[in-house]
C-alpha cells in the first residue's frame, strides 16, 4: 500500500482524490482550509447573491464516502523532493507519490500600491470582505454631504476584462440597479459609476471576438463604462491612476487582471514558465521525479503550441489523469501523455444573459445563460448546496431581490473618516 | 411631523418601528449593524446548524416597506437628554421622541481572566468565531499525540444553565455525536467532554422545576456532565477553575451565565437597577423626560413584585407600547401603564426534545419541540429566511448531517502551539 498525498483540494485535487478513492492505497488530502471552494462563483458571494456556505463543501464530508482517504488541515511550507517529505505548518508528512495542486494567487505584477489598495477574489473571506466593503460604501455615501467624496464612495473600478472581471462587473451592476437602488432612497443609481478597465482591445479575449463584443454591449447597456486598451499604473485610498494619466476617484478597486502560480511552485528548484508555473512533462510529472505530479493552475504544459489555460476544467482533467497515472505506475505501466479535451468556456454577464463557446459553436443571450446555470448547478458539490443556490438564484430571478446584503464582522462598527482599504 | 428616533434594532426596536411605520412621522432607525439579528438562534450558527444569513435580516429591506422610516448605520456614543440629541460615531442626530433599545451585553461579573478566555454569544461574528474554534479543536485533536492536550482540545465547558446554556450544550452534543463523530474517524466521541456548570441547584430555574429536571436528564443522556451548585472562579488558556478548587482542562469556555444592560444605560445620569438596567416609569419613559422611552433588556420595570425578564417577548411588547404611547402623547393623550402579558417560555434540548411553559401548563418532549420549531419559524423575519431555516433543519433532522461546518476566515490558517482563545 503506497501513500499518495494530494496537496491542495481545489478542482484538481478533488478530481485526483475522487479517482484514487477505493484504490486500496493510503490517500491523504491536504488543504489549508477544511473545505473545497467552488471558486467560479466567488464573485456571487462578493455581490450578495450567494451565501458563503453555498459554494464551499467540507472535505471531511467527502472523505467519509471515499474509502481509504483521510484529511489533514495544514499549510504546506515546502517540499523536500529528495527525502519525499512535505514540510507543513504542523509537522512533516512523507509520501510515496505526491500530487501538487495548490493553485494560483493574484498577480499584481509588482505594483505594491495596487496590491495594498485592491480587492481580489481567491479566498472565501475575501468575498465576504468585498461584500461588506461595497455595502459600507453605500451606507457612508448615504450621509456624505461632500459631492466629490460621495462620488468616490459610489465609484467602482474593475480591472481585467476576463471572465472574472466581466462577471463581477455585471453582478455588481445588477446589485446596484435592482437591489441597492431600492435599499438606498438617498442615492440615485445614476450617481454610481462602474468602470471596467482592460489592457487588451476587447473583452473575453480567450473567446471569439463576437462574444467579447456582445459582452461589452450588454455591460454598457447596464451602465458599465468599458475602457479598452487601458492599464492601471497606480492607486491610493481615493483614486486609481491609469497609464495615460487619467485619474478615477474611487474607494473600490477590484483586481482580476492577473494570476500567478502558488508560491510553492518557485521553491521546488525545477524550471518555471510564465506566471511562475512549473514546467511539467507530458505525463504531468517533473523532471527526475516521476513520483511528483504537478497539476492545475500551478503547472505549465504546452498543447498545440500554447500553454493550457488556468481554468477549472484543465485542473479537473489533470487531476483524474495524474491519479490514474500513479495507479498505472504502481502496476508497472507507463501512462500515455496527457491531452486536454477542450469542452468550451463561458461567462455570465447578468440575469438572462451569458456567452458560451464549445467547439466551433458559440452561444450568447438567454440560452447561453440557461446552459451556464445548469452546468454550474451540476458541478456544485452536494445536493444541499445545489438546492440552496437554486433557491437563491430563483428568488433573485423572480423577485430581483437579494437577502444576503449583511455587513458582517466586527470591522463594520468602526467607520474612519477616509475611504478604507481592506488593509487599513 | 415629529422625528422619532429608535436606537437599536433588536426585537424591541423592530416592534416599535413596525408600529410607527406609516404614522406620518419621520421615523429614524439606528443600529451599529445593518441587520436585525434573531438572537435566540445564534447558538445554532455557533454549532454549524444554520448559516449566518438565515438569522439576520437587512434593516433597509424592512424600511422599504415601512412608509416614513429610514435607516442609519451608526454606533451611539452618548445621549444629550437636555438638547435632545444623539451623539453618534459619525455625527449627531436630534430627536423629538427617542426610543432607546440598545439591549444588553455579556456580564462576566468582573472576572477579567474569564472575559479574556471565554466565548459568548451576542453578535453574529461571535457565533462564526465560536463555530470556527470548535471545528479547529477537532482538527488539532485529530493529530495531537499527547493524551492530556488531546483531552483538553476535546473538552467543552458551558457556564450557565439558563436557556442559552442548555440549548448550546444540547446542540453541541448533537454536532459531536451525529456529525463530527463521522467526520473524524481519528476521534472517538467518548474522548470528548461537555460540562455544563450552573450556580443554582437546578437548570432552567425560570421554569417549573419538573422541566429543569427533564432538561438535565435529557442532557445527561446525551453525555453532558451537569454540575449544579458550581461556580467558575477563574480560567486560563488550558483550564477552567471552579470555586471548589476543581480544575477542568479545556480549550473552550462558553459563558452564558450573565447579562447586563448596554453601556449606554449607565451614561444617561438616571437611576439604574440590578445589571445596570435603567429604572423606568410604568409608561416606559425615564423620570423628567417623557420624550425618552427605554425598552427591552436595557430597561428595568417591576411587575407583580419582580423585574421583568430580559427576553425577546418583553422587548417586543414594550416596543409596540412605547410606539403607541408616543403617538398618543403627540395627540395629547396620556397612555395607560404598560403591562407585560406573559405568553410563556421555552427551550430546546436537542432533536425532537424541548421544554415549554405557558400559563399553568407545561410541555416537554416531542410536542414541545414541534411547538418550538413552528414558533421560531413564525417569528423569523422574511419568507426566504424561513425557507432556508426549514431546509437546514429538515436536512439535519432526516439525514443527521450539517453542511455548514466550514472553518472560515483568514485566522484559520495560523495554528499556534497552544490552545488559542478568541483574543489570542
Amino acid at each position: 500500500m503506497a501513500r499518495i498525498v494530494i496537496a491542495g483540494m481545489g478542482f484538481g485535487g478533488l478530481s485526483a482524490a475522487r479517482t484514487l478513492a477505493g484504490s486500496g492505497h493510503d490517500v491523504v488530502m491536504l488543504d489549508r482550509n477544511n473545505y473545497h471552494l467552488f471558486q467560479p462563483l466567488l464573485y456571487q458571494v462578493a455581490t450578495a447573491a450567494l451565501e458563503q456556505e453555498s459554494i464551499a463543501y467540507p472535505i471531511r464530508a467527502l472523505a467519509r464516502g471515499w474509502r481509504g482517504t483521510s484529511f489533514r488541515m495544514a499549510e504546506i511550507v515546502s517540499v523536500d523532493l529528495e527525502s519525499r517529505r512535505l514540510i507543513c505548518s504542523d509537522g512533516e508528512l512523507s509520501y510515496d507519490h505526491l500530487i501538487l495542486a495548490t493553485g494560483s494567487r493574484t498577480n499584481f505584477f509588482g505594483m505594491k500600491n495596487v496590491e495594498r489598495h485592491a480587492f481580489d477574489l481567491k479566498r472565501l473571506d475575501q468575498a465576504e470582505t468585498l461584500r461588506n466593503h461595497i455595502l459600507l460604501m453605500f451606507e457612508r455615501a448615504a450621509r456624505e454631504p461632500d459631492p466629490a467624496r460621495r462620488s468616490a464612495l459610489l465609484s467602482f473600478v474593475v480591472v481585467g476584462g476576463g471572465p472574472t472581471g466581466v462577471e463581477f462587473a455585471g453582478a455588481l451592476r445588477e446589485l446596484i440597479l435592482h437591489v441597492l437602488a431600492r435599499d438606498y432612497p438617498e442615492i440615485d443609481p445614476s450617481e454610481t459609476r462602474t468602470v471596467l478597465v482592460e489592457a487588451a482591445s476587447g473583452l473575453l479575449t480567450a473567446m471569439p471576438g463576437s462574444l467579447g463584443a456582445y459582452a461589452r454591449c450588454r455591460l454598457e447597456q447596464m451602465g458599465v463604462e468599458v475602457l479598452l486598451a487601458s492599464c492601471v499604473a497606480d492607486a491610493d485610498q481615493t483614486q486609481v491612476l491609469l497609464a495615460d494619466g487619467t485619474s478615477i476617484p474611487t474607494c473600490t478597486l477590484f483586481w482580476s487582471a492577473g494570476v500567478a502560480a502558488h508560491e510553492l511552485a518557485g521553491s521546488l528548484g525545477v524550471p518555471c514558465g510564465s506566471a511562475g508555473r512549473v514546467k511539467i512533462l507530458p505525463d504531468l510529472t517533473i523532471g527526475g521525479h516521476p513520483e511528483v505530479s504537478v497539476i492545475g493552475d500551478m503547472a505549465c504544459l504546452e498543447q498545440d503550441g500554447a500553454a493550457l489555460p488556468m481554468m477549472a476544467p484543465v485542473a479537473t482533467q489533470q487531476g483524474e489523469y495524474a491519479a490514474r497515472a500513479i495507479l498505472g505506475r504502481i502496476a508497472g505501466k507507463a501512462p500515455p501523455p496527457f491531452r486536454y479535451r477542450d469542452k468550451g468556456a463561458m461567462a455570465t454577464i447578468g440575469r438572462s444573459s451569458a456567452v458560451a463557446v464549445t467547439g466551433s459553436s458559440s452561444f450568447r443571450g438567454f440560452l447561453a445563460w440557461v446552459i451556464w446555470l445548469l452546468l454550474h448547478l451540476y458541478y456544485l458539490i452536494g445536493f444541499r448546496n445545489r438546492i440552496l443556490v437554486m433557491l437563491n438564484w430563483g428568488y433573485y430571478y423572480f423577485f430581483q431581490e437579494r437577502k444576503i446584503r449583511l455587513i458582517t464582522g466586527t470591522g463594520s462598527n468602526s467607520q474612519p473618516d477616509s475611504c478604507r482599504s481592506r488593509h487599513a
